[in-house]
Order: structure tokens, then C-alpha cells, then sequence
């Protein structure tokens, strides 16, 4: 590695459009993940797919690390930086190149977030359903098959992405997908592109499907008088096959720290479900009459239902700011966050089974649930500096994920491995990981994209 | 290679499990395509998936050609025999190991049949909804990413393959997936071997989301005065987000070979769609009210409705008998198949394009579609010792695959690449290629694994 001649040729590339400000680098050192920061060499500001091929082409001769950067929301360390790498930041690729209104589908750069691209959508009857608590980027929800609230009736980025453009580890542009519903035509690329986290290309424009706004939407929320029959009522629901787009557990401790925080009124500190339907009146009557049918039987409360479209964004808006909540009560803290989902006839075991663990360790553990996933997380705030915090959370979190894989679950639901579950990876996946292996070898022989990130080389 | 020591150490370990018999290696020479029979050295009859990764290891020991088999109802060539290698049938493999029934969801192995599993979940009110026309091996459907006639609904063997059981090239047995409805595991390994087409490993067993049945299930067959209206209704339906669960075309040279074969009552030989609803009885009834109108307004006939389960299975059974029906009219001929697949609103553009082709070239080429998910077939019967018809049909073929990608389709929506579309992969996916070539030389480094098929190597 010639450290000069890389950087000169970045900068005559990009001109100040390569950074190797240290106060810029910082800003790019790492996610919201509890590792401390690493800063890279230098921050890449690509403005087009060609000028990515051109930054990889030069890091692959120099054989220098490239970290891919969104929006920094990652939680497992995926954009952790590298000391001897570049990180490429793709903030300026943040156009929607088209919308397909007539075939539910769009492209958009891969640093459109989320929320920007709902907000250009509004007006056309169809909405990008995949909503992560951060407003991520699109791209970087690719990188970790992310999903959200509404995974119980849309999916995940596994469903919602069904191309993409990718610059492969020798520079090399590939658009893989179709805009078709479905194909047979090779291998699956844009399958196995999605979840890989960086590690086998960086992602530029993403190819996705839309859905329509359901003619009815509403939303309501309902308290429990404890976990476990909350669990329950989510767990008969789904096994019922009653279609609910979002249902959303939220634990006592979390429900008190949402109602001070996303200013909550007439909200219990109560284990609690957050419910959403989408259809039409009429079937969204009768799926509301199954639901509460349920949950009265498990001792639900009435349901508060959001009046308004306001009332109703600021039901989800406190859901969606549940990690901000937690971890505005200790500012220098960092968080711990589980994420671990079990099939859905295991979640009430699986969630007890952590109630007590979090009890007998004496951990501030809030929980929140995709309940209708079997996928749940913990946002446990404590102290970097103190070691014996990390050592215990750490110790819960590896009996929660021992009692997951005895509960046929997976270690990450949505959040993927980055660098802190890599551990767990092998737990689940043992003798997947010289497949995985062989294909990273292949596709990037000289291990330049996000190196150490999801598995070790050997 | 020495043909001699492999297959003494074949013998040894499966006896008269594994033939050499003329008659036996015959049947396992094709499947239901275009191409001549080649019979392979002995086809092994595995009854475990450790003895299939022992046939394997011999097999990749002497670098030897494996061809995985299931039903053989591949339409491209896939099982093709290969002269200097063996056939893998794995029709011994066909035990349903465990159901989930709290979880939506089955292990199977992989020479169970779609038709078995459904018989065997059929009191548990569950089923599954991948339904080619042939009876085919949930295995064989997995190596092709097959789908069918509820695909609009419920998805393709993407959306519900979970989880692989497969014996590498090099005779490594790996689990994929998970049982739980979404993971961010590493590599999503399950979805690149899902169309892999035998070329990536024998897959042995297959873990399947399964579908909860409707309360209200209804079908309908209604006819249209042209094609070109059938095809607007079935766009407009699926561009008014109309959840239907079925809706077929079938022009009228179809209709009039179905109506005979299938022994159709009170049908005309006019282009028609059959449609099919699944939901509770009022949503149903909501779906239907919508579909009519369109429906009435492209000129479409009166509804004609299966009034018992008999009636409805008498019209999906005809649809799925379309094959044979076409195959039945000339028994000593074989069938080309087309199976383009186009974005919907493109759909009408597409077939009228072939239609009109179909014309020039004199054709008899019947039409059936999946035209909810923009994906149509033409089943072209001809007379494999005339080369001239061959080449007629072939250069069809070739104009409607151009036509097809200037409309951003796809060259097969279900049936896979096999030997017969290697040529329209390179045209779709050419920038792709050298990607799956990484992929397959990394993880198959003999080329031993279904060779040949999908694309060559350089």
C-alpha cells in the first residue's frame, strides 16, 4: 500500500470531494453502534455510479479498504471505519431516478432515505412499506435486509428489492433484477446482495417494489395487564391469520419512557400493543372484530383508537423514535440492542425467558416488538466506561441468543451481524460460513470491502 | 477419470441402488424438453442425505458429472443426461418429515411432490400454493424458482422456500435458513441456491412456508371477444391493487384444445380469463364487485361460477392440464415452450406483439398466461425430425425475447435457463455472468455439478 499515491489519485478524481479533514473523518468513524470510533484515511463524496467504479478501481490496485456509508444508523458496527481504508460516503446519490406508478415499482439512488422517498410518493396512491426506526438509506437498508413495523404484512427488503446496481470489489458496475414480479433468468444476485452488508460490492441504485395505500387505514393501541398475555394476544393473532399490518409490542418500562418523551396522552405504563389495519372498510372491520375478540380474552383494555391521520403519525412516530427515547435519558451512554427472532408459536417463551434473565441480572432493559415476526429487541443503555456493565449485558445477551437457537429462532431479525454478532453468526450458521467464505473470496480476493464485517476470513 | 473404480465404490456403497441397466438409464435421460436423450453412465438412488453427499464425495473423488433428478418435469433441458457422468434420482427421498402447523410451516424432502404435500395438509387447513402445471418435486421446483397460478397471490419458491438442506460439490452437507418469517444471518444462501438449477449443489431437503387456507375460496371463468380486452382486464385488475388469487388467460386456440381434453362444460372457445378469490366471504364479495366492473367494461361475458369444490377443481385441473392437453392433439411430437414475463403494464403490448408474430410465421402456438404477474407461455407443438420447423419456431422465439427486454421483462418467469436459454441469459443478464461464473468456479471448482447448464463456463 502506497498511502500517498492512492490519496493523490482519489483527489484528482474528486478534487474536494475526498476529505481527509480529521473533523469530516469523525464524522464517518462509525454507526450507532457501541464501538468506538475508528477513523479512515479519507471520505470519498461520489456523485455518480461511474465515479464509484473509478474510487473502487483505484482502492483494488492499491489494495485499500472500503467502508460503504448511508445515513450512519447502522447498530452492529457495519460502518465501523477502517484505519488503513477509505470510507465512501454516498450522501450525494440521494436522487429518486423513477417512479413506475403503473407497476408499483421505483429507482432511487442508493442514498435516498425512506422517509424522502414517501415523502415524493405521497401524492400517487403508493408508499415504500419498510420502515426501521432510523430514517435510513435505502442502500443501507439493502446492505442489512432491513424491515420494520409493517414486515407482518409487506415483507422485507428480501421482498421489496428487486434490483439493484452494484460496483463489485474490482470496480466492475453490475445491474442485477428486473422490473418483472418475478424471474427465473441465472442466479439470484440481487438475493444474495441483499443482507451481504457491504462486504461484497458497493450498493448505487436500488430497484424496488411499492405498495398501494390502502383505501382504509387505522390504527389503535391496547393495554394488557402483563408481558405475557400481551405476547399471547400477538402470537393467537398471527396463528389466526387475521391480516394486520403492524403490531407492535411495547413493554411497561418502554411505554413509560415513550409517554414522556413522544408526549403521549391518555396512555397507560402498561404492556401494550400498538395495532394497525390496511384494507378496506369492511375487511378491516371484520379483521378489528377477530382482533379484539382475542385480545379480550386475554384481558386486553379497550382500544384507543387514533382519530385523525395526525393522532395516528403520532402513534408511529413514538414507535419509530423508541431507540432515541431510551437513549436520551443518559446522553454520554451508549446502547446494547438485541434483536433475536424466534418462530411465532416460540415468542412468549422466548420474551419470559428474557424477562427473567434481565431480572436476575438487574439490567434497565425496555422492550419493543415485531411481535407479529416473533422479532424483538432490547435497548439497554450503559456506561462505556465502565467494563463490568458491558461484561454483564453481553452475558445476557449470550443466553438470550443460546435460548433462541434452542428455540429454532435466528440471531438477528433485521438488524444483521456487523461486527458485533459475528460470534453469534457462527453459533447459528457453522457450517455455512465456508460457503459464505468462498463466495467473498471469489467476488473480492484481495478482502477490500468492509473487511471483518459479518465473518473472519480464516 | 476412471469409469471403473467409481463405479464399483457406487456399487459398494448402494448396491443395486445404483443401475447401469440401458432400460433404467434411458428413462432418466431427459426431462419433458426439446432435447435428444442422453443417457448418463448409472443413475444412483439416494435414500438419505448422507448418502447423497457419499455419492457426491465419489463422485467429486473421480470428477464426475452429477445431474440431480427429480420428477423430470423440467421443460429446458435441465436433467438432461450427461454421457460421462451420473444421474442423481431422488425419488426415494420423498418423506414429509415434520408440519408446523402453529408456524405456517413444513420440512419436506426434496422428492415429495406439491400434490403429496397438499394431500397431507389437507385437514390441517393449511396448504401450499406453488402449483406448476406438472406435478413436480418441491426440490426440482426450488433448483428452478418455480411458481404458478397463485404466484399474483402468494408469491413464487422465493417467497416460500425458508431454508435448504444440500450437498455441495464437494460432498459438504449445509443447513440454510431458518424456520423463523425473516432473518439478517449472513449471506442469504437459501435465496442464491433457489434457481440455481442443480448447478450449486444436490438439494435434498426443503423447509416451506406454508399458506393458511381461505375461509371463502371462489372461481370464475369468464370470456372475452379478443385477446387484447382479456389482457386489459387482467392489467387493469392488478393496476387497481385488487387482491385476487388466480387469473389465467387462455386464448381461444387453448380454450378449444381444453374444452376437449378436459371435457369442459358450457365453455366457448373465446380468449378467457379463470379467476379465483381467496378471502373471508364479504371480502371476497368486495374483490368480485370490482373485478366485474372492469371486467364489463372490456365487453367480458357473464361470470361463470364453480357452484361446488368439484366445478372448482374441474377448472384448475384443466388449466393445469394444458401441457398434455397441447401434447395429447400430436403424441410423437415434442413441445417448445415459451415463458417470457414483462412488467404488467407492458403485459397487453407483449402478447399483441406475439400474437402478431405467431401469425406471420404461421405458427400454431396456443397461449396461457399467468397474467397477473406479466409472465405468459406458448406451448408450440412441432416435429423434432423437421429442422426447418425447429428453426421457424427458434427465430419466434428469438423476436419475442428482443421484444420482451426492450419492454424491461424478463426471458423466463418460472421455467429456468436449462440448455435452452443459455443464448436470451446473455442477452438479459450479460454483466451478470461474470458473477455467477465466480460463483459457481468458487464453490464447484471441478465443474461437476449439473455442467453446461445455465451458462458456460469461459
Amino acid at each position: 500500500m502506497n498511502t500517498n499515491i492512492f490519496q493523490d489519485e482519489l483527489k484528482s478524481l474528486l478534487a474536494d470531494r475526498f476529505s481527509v479533514t480529521e473533523a469530516i473523518r469523525a464524522n464517518y468513524a462509525r454507526g450507532e453502534d457501541i464501538f468506538d470510533p475508528v477513523l479512515p484515511l479519507g471520505i470519498a463524496f461520489p456523485e455518480t455510479t461511474e465515479e464509484v467504479s473509478k474510487i473502487v478501481k483505484i482502492c483494488y490496485e492499491n489494495s485499500i479498504p472500503i467502508i460503504p456509508f448511508g445515513t450512519g444508523t447502522s447498530l452492529e458496527g457495519h460502518v465501523l471505519g477502517n484505519e488503513n481504508g477509505i470510507t465512501i460516503s454516498l450522501e450525494r446519490m440521494n436522487k429518486i431516478l423513477e417512479v413506475n406508478n403503473e407497476d408499483f415499482d421505483c429507482r432511487v439512488e442508493a442514498c435516498v432515505t425512506r422517509k424522502q422517498l414517501n415523502e415524493h410518493l405521497k401524492d400517487q396512491g403508493l408508499f415504500f412499506p419498510i420502515d426501521p426506526g432510523a430514517d435510513a438509506s435505502i442502500g443501507g437498508m439493502t446492505a442489512t435486509s432491513a424491515s420494520g413495523t409493517m414486515a407482518v404484512k409487506y415483507g422485507t427488503m428480501k421482498t421489496m428489492v428487486i434490483g439493484l446496481t452494484v460496483v463489485l470489489p474490482n470496480g466492475d458496475i453490475v445491474r442485477t433484477g428486473t422490473r418483472t414480479k418475478k424471474t427465473s433468468a441465472g442466479y439470484n444476485l440481487t438475493g444474495l446482495l441483499i443482507g451481504s452488508e457491504g462486504t461484497l460490492g458497493v450498493i448505487t441504485e436500488v430497484h424496488l417494489r411499492l405498495a398501494p395505500i390502502a383505501e382504509s387505514i387505522m390504527s389503535a393501541v391496547c393495554h394488557y395487564p402483563d408481558l405475557e398475555s400481551t405476547v399471547t394476544t400477538a402470537q393467537e393473532i398471527i396463528q389466526t391469520g387475521i391480516p394486520v399490518a403492524r403490531i407492535e409490542l411495547l413493554n411497561a418500562d418502554q411505554m413509560e419512557i415513550s409517554i414522556k418523551y413522544s408526549k403521549l396522552e391518555n396512555m397507560e405504563i402498561k404492556p401494550t400493543l400498538f395495532f394497525e389495519f390496511h384494507g378496506s372498510e369492511t375487511s378491516n372491520k371484520e379483521s378489528i372484530e377477530l382482533v379484539k375478540e382475542i385480545s379480550n380474552n386475554n384481558n386486553g383494555s379497550a382500544f384507543k383508537w387514533a382519530k385523525t391521520t395526525e393522532e395516528r403519525n403520532k402513534i408511529w412516530k413514538a414507535r419509530h423514535e423508541v431507540y432515541y427515547s431510551v437513549k436520551s435519558l443518559h446522553p454520554n451512554s451508549r446502547i446494547y440492542t438485541t434483536d433475536v427472532c424466534v418462530p411465532i408459536s416460540r415468542l412468549a417463551e422466548c420474551i419470559m425467558f428474557a424477562e427473567r434473565e434481565i431480572k436476575n441480572y438487574g439490567l434497565q432493559a425496555p422492550i419493543i416488538g415485531h411481535v407479529g415476526d416473533g422479532n424483538f429487541h432490547h435497548t439497554i443503555v450503559y456506561n462505556p466506561n465502565d467494563k463490568d456493565d458491558y461484561k454483564i449485558i453481553r452475558e445476557f445477551s449470550n443466553n438470550l441468543i443460546q435460548k433462541t437457537l434452542e428455540l429454532e429462532g435466528t440471531i438477528t431479525g433485521e438488524h444483521g451481524i456487523g461486527i458485533n454478532k459475528k460470534e453469534y453468526l457462527i453459533k447459528q450458521h457453522k457450517d455455512n460460513l465456508p460457503v459464505m467464505r468462498m463466495i467473498k473470496k471469489s467476488l473480492d480476493p484481495k478482502n477490500i470491502m468492509n473487511p471483518g464485517k459479518i465473518f473472519d476470513l480464516d
